[in-house]
């Protein structure tokens, strides 16, 4: 079958394999609501500055209209030979109105049109990320206040290492996702330029307004140069890192959440609604949501190294080699989307478990460095010497199989004197927590106040 | 809606979030043929051991064999809420056949029926890699020979260095092509294991015959370590990275055809078949099929370290991020093998135009290096030293802005006495390619001689 | 041996194997400066808080800068047994001053110690990437400004589409260079947020001061989660995201450039600076640098992607897995740095060749579009009519092989009737860049005030 | 400075930044073994076909084997002017033999001796990885017949699935790094082939011996295509991918014991040797070296992407890009032998923690899917309603919060009445995993028999 945009000049059609290769349909057909917009600016556009007519300006956008409800609907009969949604869209366009549709693409070209398109796209998608973020963030500032005292022990290397609390644990994603929320206003910041009137590649000679269609289509500005505008991506590169990046953080609560809702663990309790079980093992409940939450990654980075390939050493300005650039935008976007809504899920629905959590963060001398710290602090010891004393005093315990708290104060005093029965306000998991006032850090009443900053910032958003 | 599977024990049915991110149905589907070809010689191993009836397994089989007529015939309905292919199947011959369909996973579990269905699938997908290949493989054979004696100039820093043939160029691609044909055929051998009969990590107590199902399914032979069984994706990643190494090598000719068809170069020219024009502008032709394949390697490398990111770091044995394993698989081995077809396509198309390429081939003084050889071999004189004479015989042809064969015997003799007349034979491009005839050497000879030697191993491919 | 810094508890020393996997001295020495000034800032804010006495301070921070100096001047004995930068600091420190040393470590850990530094040396890097990435800015801008009017071919497809001026093409790569200069600036802004304070993790009882150390060191605020601040690497992820899409576009250039330097392009001239040549072959000049430039992304995406495998699905707070940060950092940061000085020099260094740009500007009809877009705005015909007019006057050009401009006015007018002479003045290449006046547009109007811009706006900088 | 190499064609130095990128010395030195062994062969075969003198190439020989014992003591002076290992072991060679030196390059270059160098190191780096694997499968293989009645869970999602032997579980990483094993055995078979003699990319005039130098260098036969010779780099890529999923199946395994060294897991301890302490925190024994491991695969999956980036699109034959394939290969090959010798040491080093891991697999009805599958081999009931009677009396003994096993007779037949005692002989662990007698099962019996053939296996590598 002949290709009807490339006119007469080619005596054959491409061969079934170049169709097959080619075609960018069955997939840029999710522009057309980007598309459609981009179109009805620049017709708008055309006729402000008198290079349509008013009444081909209102023919074309009424069409266009016509052309989304279509779509919108279902009843749109995409063709292949059209090859892409600006031809689909177009030639729809024609059928329906006529010869104003051959004036539409008066003054630009394919090229700026697909890169408006997706940079409409790539807006949209950080809008619908932003509103699922700030959903998680909800979720994960509620869980922090409502265990902002629920102790747990705090790990390096999975060992249990200082007691901390539970809200100051769901405050570290909280800060991790606030960060991602920050790249992705900037990634929106920055590709919000308008590309539309690059044309080709080399501007045009028509009087446009580009103004105008970035106003229209809500652009901050106009992109000021056209052959940066058709030839970049790097405002998708970008999105994807910042996703990448995401999706790393989000691994890493669903791994804790994993390991957490294991039989050994048992800190967390996840309902049937994030959970798959076994018809015959009741004690099973598998986390797959969790699981497939940590592995997103995976597709999200693949798609960031894919486009990051696609485009090392291409020269200007359009290749085609970026047609490749839009299957791996929807599939990592839309996946990143999905792994928020589903953690956000996942922590409203989790329940600590608080003996076991608590038993745990008291296990294993825990707050043995609260004992070196009082040592420092009120016995006035050097920090490397306090260790020293520290170490005899928990082998003592060890020994006893006994917790620091149940050593009576001479057995502390044999190993040095200057102890005093005040150390024992240092020993337990609630004296260790509260103690933790330093900016940041896990004392109860810090993980009160900051949920409560989280909340009231997230109020507005 | 309740989840038929996981039976009465889960009060509430999975949230909306978890139906969407756990189903895989919209994409495993497309392993219907492998999943019950597996069902089948299940059926009639669990017959012949008697751990169900002959009747039995003859319904079960005679329904599978009526549900895949359902499913080639595009008249099965999938359904999400039994979320994959094995559900949908196992479903459906319930429908067909009644209570024996309840008899067939006996013995076997949805983890090893996965993994026999992936393993059967990459299998299938490499033998069609693999005649893909034989194909491009033929293709650059046969263009090896017919420009056996076509000569070019061979390029280091994409800048002229010694003549060679554009055969000896295409059959550098034969080469490349043929180990990547080598690296499939080992991973296809390395893949071709069965792991069906591992149940879902532990074996079974039914007295199974896996050599049986090994036969019936075609694997080499069954795999001996259950949970490894159920448990690996190497084979996948395996057959990922071939693919990427491969892509690769795609990307490095289809480059060189985007830079031998700019009207800078007009190396070659390739037909209608594989360019697309502009309806304006009539020398362009734009190798836009060339461009698809060079961009290839970034979501075949994207899937290969997608599921990279997967594996790395997951515990033992089955875990719900595997799923993410088979898009990834999907996507990069179709994309790979219309890059195959196109290439074959449009290495098949491609014209060289002789007569540009020779006369790039000689000039820059090209042949100096035969120059420097011949002073070498006949004036005796040490490598070094020769580059030097070499070097003051070029710079006056430079001078003299002429060719170093339209030198006069009596100018070189005034550089170096010892040259005669005899460096004329190897000042020619003819000549110089035609004297390289150490082996692997790009001589016409040797060129031809390669060529007939890689078409005769392909005929019986 | 035995390890020091762990005491006594451990019967056995590491086994050598550990020792190797362990030691990070051999590239967190780099570090040193960093991690001497935390220590200093950390000293002056124990003191200032009472924690230890001023005395201790003086001396701890006299000790400090005479470690310093002894590491600035070579003189250091890096231990590998002291594992790492901060215990090989500490160790000569306790040398020179004996017992204060001790009380250095207090109200700190080695986990707050490490982020600190590390934060502090991607901060630097990325201070160092600014000036270079000005130096290159100014470079390009300069060049466009020179080649504001200088013609070349604005290529799709690596095919003349329609001219554009050398000037317009390097504003292009200004553009992207000064997105890339905005994402570093993002980077740095979200990463300069002080860790230290954090303890191991989960803050101290110590009364500390984080607004001084935040003060003294630089950074605009404190983190304000202790778990967060030690766990975090997504400000090292997001760095090594915008050095990767800024390798990229580098790389783009450095195409561009060997593409450019071919024989068969000599659209520019590299110097010698710049190139290597061969012994025997005058004509040779081979782009190293462009080709070492257009390589780079690689390391630096592998970076990348290091660094994001070693994150994913990693528990809270502090695992060894995150030592692995520092080499990828350091190289890829160092690999960009000389990538953008390497790039400086080259465009400075290239001089376009005028006769063959506009000559390749002036083939294949590359007007054809300026001829239909004046059919459309004076003959008032549609956009895809004036393209089948176009169409045929090219055709008529093409049958006479002669330039659209060498037509008659009657040979146009023949086509349609409606052509007037004013037609001339838009079929020349002069004219054809000359008009296009649309904001973005290759005009050199438009380019040389947007070089001036930019050469203003970089000034300050 | 004037690099000597290109002689006095290049009136000005390159660059200072120029000389930075371009040298190769500082990490190609490290090839200086192969480097003067291939250069040993070309002399030797020089001689013999008569292009150099015997006496010649005995100097020639003998001054490289001086240059090889200076540089293996330490003594070798590298010159940063002389770029790369090539030229400084050649300008070292004349120092020490003068005239003969320049006879050395005579029918090579540098572009077949850089692959020729490395195609040399990418053997002996497999050999020591080969040697290391088998290593490790012996500790596993050891560890595996030590433990092949211990009985721990199995997992799925990390839930208890159903019992297995822990040699079983060792058994599994045999299988996967035994491919790991046969990849890498198929890339040197691959990569085995001598470049050498392919020239600078056209083969050479002189008459060589190629078999000649194939056969010292220990290759199975000579490249048979000059050009692919110096431009193919997919014997590295297939090499590093091979390393990649060598490391993440090591970091399935650190990950593993990460998880079971943790406090709540406690299924194996790890000896001082492996992991490091707190002074004081006595149960803490932190897997870093595990952490290390589970780690790696980061920056081996980063390389094999660094050296895919440069090479995708990159045409033939030898570019400046390929030049960033050393040290990406140097990284990685280098790290997976650590990880591999550490995961050997941690194997030895790990005590699986009987009690506790028999506990763990007799909690959570582990031996529900025994029971059922007893229903359908001993009661005749189909698999799904086997399943539905399982359910039932697992909620018995749920209610009753009892083991199966600890269930009367009487309560199972009230559920169902054709149960017998003959079911008791399923329901312990101890049963369980006996009873797993098919094919790849974890009987101890199985895994003492593969133990043993594995064992037998490995005792001739």
């Amino acid at each position: 079958m002949t290709n009807k945009m490339w006119g007469g000049r080619f005596a054959q059609g491409p061969s079934a394999i170049m169709a097959e290769i080619n075609a960018s349909i069955d997939f840029d057909k999710r522009l057309y609501a980007q598309d459609i917009a981009g179109s009805k600016a620049h017709a708008a556009m055309l006729a402000k500055q008198g290079i349509i007519t008013k009444a081909d300006a209102t023919a074309i956008r009424k069409g266009l209209d016509e052309v989304k409800a279509e779509i919108d609907a279902g009843k749109f009969k995409f063709s292949a030979a059209l090859e892409d949604i600006h031809m689909n869209v177009e030639s729809r366009l024609k059928e329906l109105i006529g010869e104003p549709a051959g004036r539409l693409h008066t003054a630009r070209s394919r090229n700026d049109q697909v890169i408006t398109d997706l940079r409409l796209f790539t807006r949209d998608a950080i809008d619908q990320l932003d509103a699922g973020l700030v959903d998680l963030l909800r979720a994960l500032a509620e869980k922090a206040e409502a265990h902002a005292a629920t102790i747990m022990p705090g790990f390096t290397h999975l060992q249990s290492a200082q007691p901390i609390t539970f809200g100051h644990h769901m405050l570290a994603y909280v800060e991790m996702l606030s960060r991602d929320w920050g790249r992705f206003a900037d990634a929106r910041k920055r590709l919000n330029e308008n590309p539309l009137g690059s044309a080709a590649l080399a501007g045009t000679s028509f009087p446009i307004d580009r103004a105008m269609t970035t106003k229209e289509l809500g652009f901050k500005s106009a992109m000021r140069n056209s052959l940066d505008a058709v030839s970049a991506r790097d405002f998708l590169l970008e999105t994807l890192a910042a996703a990448s990046i995401c999706a790393i953080h989000l691994s890493r609560l669903a791994e804790e959440i994993v390991i957490w809702s294991s039989a050994q663990f048992r800190f967390v309790k996840l309902s049937d609604k994030f959970t798959t079980g076994s018809s015959i093992m009741p004690q099973k409940r598998n986390p797959d949501a969790a699981e497939l939450v940590r592995a997103k990654p995976g597709r999200i980075l693949g798609a960031f190294m894919a486009l990051a390939v696609v485009m090392k050493g291409l020269p200007m300005a359009y290749a085609k080699d970026m047609q490749e650039d839009k299957q791996q935008a929807f599939d990592a976007l839309d996946n990143l989307a999905l792994a928020i809504a589903a953690m956000a899920g996942m922590v409203r629905d989790l329940e600590p478990n608080k003996d076991i959590l608590r038993a745990a963060a008291n296990s294993g001398y825990a707050t043995a460095t609260d004992l070196a710290d009082w040592l420092v602090q009120n016995v006035k010891m050097p920090f490397r010497e306090a260790h020293h004393v520290t170490g005899r005093i928990v082998a003592l315990a060890e020994k006893k199989s006994c917790l620091l708290s149940d050593l009576s104060l001479e057995e502390m005093q044999a190993i040095h004197s200057g102890i005093t029965k005040a150390v024992f306000k240092v020993l337990t998991v609630e004296a260790s927590v509260a103690s933790r006032l330093s900016l940041g850090g896990t004392a109860p009443s810090n993980v009160r106040r900051e949920s409560k900053r989280w909340k009231k910032f997230l109020k507005g958003k």
